[in-house]
């Protein structure tokens, strides 16, 4: 079974007996690993994090770790530094007994890259939004107070060019340098990029500035320290911009996904029928019902 | 000194006796930190970095590690987990004596964005790069094949439209994760994508269509699993595209720097002064020279 007491050592400890399957991904970069396999007959997943060096850790941890030397040239050299168990821990993750959709949730999964002409979006995505309904009640609840009230940073109440401002789920806002706040635009006949024309300029220009503003006055981030930008595809089909600290590489800010919006402004300044005529690159995940649905018209 | 024998404990070590006097800079999520202090009266950096965790070493760590347990909630748990020291390592560099500039290459640079408009190109931008004339002389030296012969994947000899395609310094080949091309164009009188017209049609689409078949060719890895992009600023001024795979997060692939390939040739299409005339942002760090002189033109 999967229970067990609260400390001991490995031995006894659930994942002592850990049967490793398969690797369901790692990060090199991220110093993490996600494995499927068993314990005792179920079904388990066990992620591994290590932990970020801490600076109040490194006088003990100079003193009393073994080093081992690798490479010495010159002014530079590298070792191999072994420090005590306790100043050097993985964070452990285990789910057990896991179903097959929290593999499936931590499997890598390939992405593909699509080219959405203005065609294929009329005649593929749209109608895949449109039939799928995807939900944004939440959204709704939160234009409209019912939820997360107190989390708004910022309102401009106008029903046309106003917006609510509220911090990502993803920012713990403990520090400013993962800084990530979305503006939910009130209108809700924009389900995305797509949709825009130049008649939502002044929509956009507003989320621009007063956003910026906000920002400024509360964090005193300025906005030459933001990176202002949309989603394409967005994860919801509710219009709303993502602003993040220019320093921090969010997930989601790569330039297959994500569109500033000083362009987005300048593109429809120059032309009102850019994102309606123009293909959009963006990737899709290989279980992704969309994917499919491109694969089936012959577009991948 | 910083001179030191071969295999030691921690106590005889470099580093026993180090100093900190501050944190340069530290990343949660690549659990590294880098150091400046003193060894022994001498200036030095010591990075700190935790290294991936290796599959082959898993049966052995989840036997032997302490595990602590953090939280449970359902079929979900967390643990601390105190791996033997020689399966947990830090990879550890020296750099003694440091010099200020070694300090100030590891010290984290705020960042900031600049918006760039065709005239602060032509008034600021341009004027600072012709002044420093950065020597693209290793560029020549690749395209002449008087270096790097041996490492080229691809050529188009032709001096309108070809190019030559070789790996980049940063990827080491090994696995196709972090697949990473750079296309150098034989053309030498376009510095970035500020110097594109429609004129240049024929040479970006000729990038695109031989860039993805030599690595479909050589690599096995189809189009829709590449990124194709120009840098704004491009980190040297001869024009070059980069190809990355889709799956690989590679730094410079922010929407803050990075242009899309399949987006350059649209708008060129549309616009033959598109990237003569529209704003483009970048970020520039808080010591490049550019931005002081954007700062001298009112501009920040």
């Amino acid at each position: 079974s999967c229970d067990f007491p609260k400390n001991e050592s490995a031995r006894e400890s659930p994942i002592s007996g850990f049967e490793t399957r398969r690797i369901l991904r790692d990060s090199a970069r991220e110093k993490n690993i996600f494995v499927h396999g068993k314990i005792d007959d179920q079904e388990a997943v066990v992620i591994l994090e290590k932990t970020p060096i801490r600076q109040d850790t490194l006088p003990e941890m100079f003193k009393t770790s073994t080093l081992r030397l690798e490479m010495r040239n010159d002014i530079y050299s590298t070792y191999n530094l072994q420090p005590p168990s306790h100043l050097n821990e993985i964070k452990t993750t285990v789910i057990c007994p896991a179903t097959e959709k929290h593999v499936k949730k931590y499997l890598r999964q390939e992405t593909f890259l699509i080219e959405e002409s203005g065609d294929d979006y009329r005649n593929i995505t749209l109608p895949y939004i449109s039939s799928k309904s995807f939900s944004v009640q939440w959204v709704h609840n939160i234009l409209e107070k019912r939820a997360e009230a107190d989390r708004i940073v910022f309102e401009d109440p106008d029903a046309h060019v106003g917006f609510v401002l509220l911090p990502d789920f993803k920012w713990d806002q403990k520090q400013l340098d993962d800084l990530y706040l979305i503006a939910i635009v009130h209108r809700r006949d924009l389900k995305s990029l797509r949709s825009l024309t130049s008649e939502d300029l002044p929509l956009l220009r507003n989320i621009r500035e007063k956003g910026q503003e906000a920002i400024q006055e509360r964090y005193g981030v300025p906005a030459c320290k933001l990176r202002a930008f949309l989603h394409y595809q967005p994860s919801y089909y509710h219009l709303h911009v993502h602003f993040t600290s220019l320093d921090y590489e969010a997930p989601g800010c790569g330039v297959e996904r994500a569109h500033l919006l000083s362009d987005v402004i300048q593109n429809l300044e120059a032309d009102s029928a850019y994102y309606w005529s123009r293909s959009l690159s963006f990737p899709l995940r290989a279980d992704d019902a969309l994917l499919l649905k491109f694969r089936e018209a012959g577009k991948l």
